[in-house]
């Protein structure tokens, strides 16, 4: 079974190529061996540093736009052109160096292994296995070293990247209105998807064929590479839209099922896409139709997909019971490490059952949200926030920039323009099929209806971005899978441009109402923790406080009485029986469950449940009231309202230096007292709405 | 000059093992690839949870500890047990696989390359070199897989889990008394880390020439193998002692000596051992002193320690001018992920350069601390103290369960009885040998000398951690450096164990003042923003206001009078140059530099300055004042005022919920009033001192 096979040697850089004519003494050699592996290490500083000041040179275009109030262009539509620029130069500016040395012969078995133990001279020297090389590439080896340091193993964005992006999505859903429009949001992520897909895969086929007719395909293109195409190119990613939608605050509702479509898109075309991959027909007539192959697949969509869940879900819950029963509240830097290290380990332990750890991480994370975030302390929300916040955001401009970068740096594009324009195309079908169907079958239920902007705002909002990235570059062996990667990095940076700096002009072409939200208390001290900005919410509780029951309660009250029968039947399981059982709120057990459960309840409740329980319905409230989790922006109204917008004075300084009068820290009490007041109050309007429940 | 060479093909694991006899095709060998790839992703999954546990595992008990206020042991003990207990199970719990092919043999030139292309049937797999593996242990290869995936390249602990510790290190340097006791700090770091070097070089070269002669060495040991285990094993790292340092609030000077010496000596032990590595004689004899290798060394070290000095204190500088002259302090979001990137760009940009970039990383911490962070928002500065916390938590925590794991799953072990006790007097003597000569010169100059006891609890508190592990991990090819790494793995244990518990006994048996201390009220406040303990902080500002004008007063008097000329000298100038042109603090420049210099230092002069010129002596006093950065711990003082210790509400409450009833929050504001009083008077008493510098 030994095969003649041919060992192709090469090593790494001119230092080598220098070298060759050297003396072949062991000191010296050794030393050779250390220099070279030096060397490597200095490059990889170096690459990553391009990186680094690429994120660096991004931030303070962020700020200079931020601050001039640019709107039309989303920092990472920004890392995306930086990242194009740094690639254009390594592609045409570094020398390539093509210090290779001649092949050597030798035998191997038939496969390749995973180690290879190499002796040279007496010495044994261990090489683990890359990936495999595609034979016409073999002769352009001679590649840039820069190029190779750049391009990072496409496991990195699902292993690194990937995970602090989807938790962060996952802890800060918006509760309130995720929950309200759960039926809706969950329609547009399964079936919208999976028709998405379908449909994606089918008009690619037929583009396929056509290029096979006119002589542009060179090698083969498969009908299950079609699906796959479609699957990848259905996680939309509507970052730079949402980004707009915040800062303007427009309506809620859109922006819930925009953001909860999208986050859980993501984790459908994940397991979509795994599961094409897994469709492996038996027999002789491989990609042709298999019945049995395709039962198997959708059984390792619904196995992969219910797994994560439940995995994400348990590691959730599991937190929430080590976070509830100890009094680690006291240590908030225990605390947070604890929630990050849970957080971390739903993804790994995922992957080690082989689930999706990705999708794991987004169910552990809308868990922790909804549960643990009650037990934290005061300190480690705003902590567990402030963390994942920075990775959420290093992380997401590090993968735009990336994708700026691969397209030139990356070494084996194949740009077909049929290919292409029929990819537009068929995006954009796929998604009018299902955004048009599917809100017209669910505005039959629905008593707060879809409107007719808000599908077109949908439609146009179907930007592709990172999640689409990951799963491209995921596997780029295949000729067919290098065109899908080149076309989907054009579909990204397109729709990344185009769409994200034309969603001012849509919002008020499509007359969606824009900034008529008055932010609600727990918002306000949420925004005023985090970005500090006492004048604004000053402003705005004496605003609130001037409108007694106007508007905003009447819009509470509204939202109560809409709210759809699956969101209340959750609703009310949630309340008397997940939260008391694993936070420290909710009513006590033992007056929610039947007295036959007596034992289980008391040991379950937790003693500060009792305690709580003249404020039940307050700390209840926040289930109703809590926007809080939307506004984690970058505080841009502290420009408008200040000015020149020095950093202003806390009650809790930090800095230890007390420089500010001390009527503002009066004011700051009146404040204080003023919130709480509005506390009540919105808790008291909330009250007479309970019996419907 | 191409030799015959031995093949040694080897796949990984048991899934390689079982497909051996299976069939050829194409898609199938595809198919047994990709599996293998996912069978090893899983793996390393499983190997990463098993650490991720190990820390839960870890904080959960350091919380049962801290609850329970357990002293003797620290959480970095308690990570090294469990991480022993882990490596035990591993070592002898997990089954040996076996699944290893025959060596084939082919030829290959004389010396190995990075890369390596293989053929195997038509297809092409590119392996990367790993590491040389020493001839003994070929045989060997069929070790458990399961070690193979817990034991992570050395410079993992280099690249990425030093920086973290190290930077945490330096920007939580205590400002006050660090440069109060800068010159006696430079002593022992520089001078006492290269004599305790040369020492126990020396000591151990004897022991190793007693083995050769009663025939316990079986292979070579030179002395420069001696020198590099002095400079490995003399970075100390007291991180246990300074835990209960701080929890018992031990004297401050002694707190600043031991911390001072143990992050400088670090950035010491590792040039040190670099310019070691580098000392290289020429000529046929080898390993003999050398004096022209020697001064290269010599030049080396310089060359190494003044180019990662200026490196971080460079970048520090830029990001203190990107944070001055931008008004990024209004998004705190990107204003933290700048200081983020710049503090790892440090690094990077270090090792890109050559020189060491944890050096780099420690003196940029250093720098942003005394700057930057006087130019950021309050938010930012709780935020990137909070992140930095975080990750020195994890890293360190990860450090030490690796090492407890080591012992047992670390392939290569060499423990020699004799090398170990020696090493162990060899390190106790070469520390006596630098603290108490040294002491007694350094006390020649210094007003407030260094007692005894002090002497004798810095000999006590030489403990070895994390540096010396890295250091000794970096290299293990020899049979020397193999030796060398289990005997500083022992040492590392035996020290932060008995030395670690002993702590508590060792200060009150040299009469260590301790809880002495009245917090000052700028750490009051910073520990109430961290850790919310405001019962304690009303108690220490009522006690402080009761003892107006007291012992606390008269102390401050004191500690600016005995102030060293080293420290008058460098504040002269770091207040009136150095502030001013860095950060939005200090006199203007107009006033400080002589008229002829009018045009630059209005440039450099920011507006704010000039606004807060009234203020400016306040501002001032932070230099002065400035404790808070000590008291980073974990706030165990909140269980003994409160008992059962639930979570106080904060007037910026967090999570919208305001439940307290509002005569709590009347005491919060009291409380806020009572503590700008204290500030203001604190201010006042510093006002007379300022002639005197």
């Amino acid at each position: 079974m030994a095969l003649p096979l041919l060992l192709l040697l090469r090593a790494g850089g001119l230092r080598a190529a220098e070298r060759s004519g050297a003396g072949s003494s062991s000191a010296m050699e050794e030393l050779a061996t250390e220099q070279e592996a030096e060397e490597s290490h200095r490059q990889d500083s170096v690459s990553l540093l391009t990186f680094i000041l690429l994120l660096t040179l991004t931030i303070l275009t962020i700020w200079l736009f931020k601050h001039r109030r640019v709107r039309f262009l989303h920092e990472t539509g920004l890392a995306m052109i930086y990242g194009l620029i740094v690639g254009v130069i390594l592609r045409y500016g570094t020398p390539s160096s093509s210090g290779r040395d001649k092949p050597l012969s030798c035998s191997q078995e038939d496969r390749p292994f995973t180690t290879l133990l190499v002796n040279v001279s007496g010495k044994f020297f261990e090489y683990t296995l890359k990936g495999e090389i595609s034979p016409g590439k073999i002769h352009n080896v001679e590649q840039n070293d820069m190029l190779r340091k750049v391009t990072f193993d496409p496991e990195v964005f699902f292993n690194i990247l990937l995970p602090p992006i989807i938790f962060h999505a996952g802890y800060s859903l918006k509760k309130r209105h995720f929950f309200r429009n759960l039926g809706s949001i969950l329609a547009y992520a399964f079936l919208g998807t999976a028709v998405s897909c379908f449909i994606i895969g089918n008009l690619m086929y037929g583009v396929v064929k056509l290029m096979k007719l006119v002589g542009q395909l060179s090698d083969k293109f498969y009908y299950t590479d079609c699906l796959l195409f479609g699957a990848i190119i259905s996680a939309t990613d509507p970052v730079t839209v949402l980004a707009i939608f915040n800062e303007l605050h427009a309506d809620v509702d859109l922006y819930a099922l925009l953001f909860g479509e999208s986050v859980l898109n993501d984790a459908v075309a994940i397991v979509l896409s795994s599961s094409i991959v897994a469709y492996q027909p038996t027999g002789e007539n491989t990609h042709a139709f298999d019945a049995a192959a395709f039962f198997k697949s959708v059984g390792v969509f619904l196995g992969i997909f219910s797994g994560s869940f439940m995995m994400g879900a348990v590691t959730g819950v599991v937190t929430v019971n080590v976070t509830k029963f100890t009094k680690l509240h006291c240590f908030p830097l225990l605390e947070t490490a604890l929630f990050f290290l849970m957080s971390w380990s739903t993804f790994l332990l995922a992957e080690a059952c082989g689930f999706t750890g990705v999708v794991a991480v987004l169910f552990c994370g809308i868990t922790q949200a909804h549960y643990t975030y009650n037990n934290l302390s005061v300190e480690s929300r705003s902590r567990t926030k402030q963390l994942f916040e920075v990775l959420h955001f290093l992380a997401e401009n590090f993968i735009f920039s990336y994708m700026g970068l691969a397209l030139f740096t990356f070494q084996k594009h194949i740009f077909s323009p049929v290919f292409i324009i029929g990819a537009f195309i068929a995006i954009f079908l796929g998604r009018a099929a299902h955004i048009y169907p599917l809100s017209f079958l669910l505005n039959l239920g629905r008593r707060h209806k879809i409107s007719w902007n808000f599908q077109h705002m949908m439609m146009f909002s179907g930007l592709r971005g990172a999640m689409a990235f990951a799963l491209a570059i995921r596997d780029t062996a295949t000729y067919a899978h290098q065109m899908m990667f080149s076309t989907t990095l054009l579909i990204v940076f397109f729709t990344v441009w185009i769409v994200g700096g034309g969603t001012t002009p849509m919002l008020s072409w499509l007359n969606i109402r824009v900034g008529d939200r008055v932010p609600s208390v727990e918002e306000m001290s949420e925004s005023r923790w985090l970005y500090f900005r006492p004048k604004v919410v000053f402003a705005s509780v004496l605003e609130e406080l001037a409108t007694k029951d106007g508007p905003d309660s009447e819009r509470r009250n509204r939202t109560k009485q809409e709210s759809a029968w699956l969101f209340r039947l959750w609703y009310s399981f949630d309340h008397n029986y997940l939260k008391p059982i694993l936070t420290h709120s909710g009513p006590p057990l033992t007056t929610t469950l039947p007295s036959w459960c007596g034992l289980i309840a008391r040991c379950l409740t937790s003693p500060q449940v009792y305690d709580n329980q003249e404020q039940l319905r307050e700390e209840d409230s926040d289930f109703i009231l809590n926007d809080s989790d939307l506004t984690v922006t970058y505080g841009d109204t502290t420009i408008t309202a200040n000015g020149s917008s020095g950093p202003h004075t806390a009650t809790t300084s930090l800095d230890g230096r007390r420089t500010k009068s001390s009527s503002e820290e009066a004011l700051e009490h009146d404040l204080g007292a003023a919130e709480h007041e509005v506390a009540s109050r919105g808790t008291r309007l909330v009250f007479p709405l309970e019996d419907n429940a």
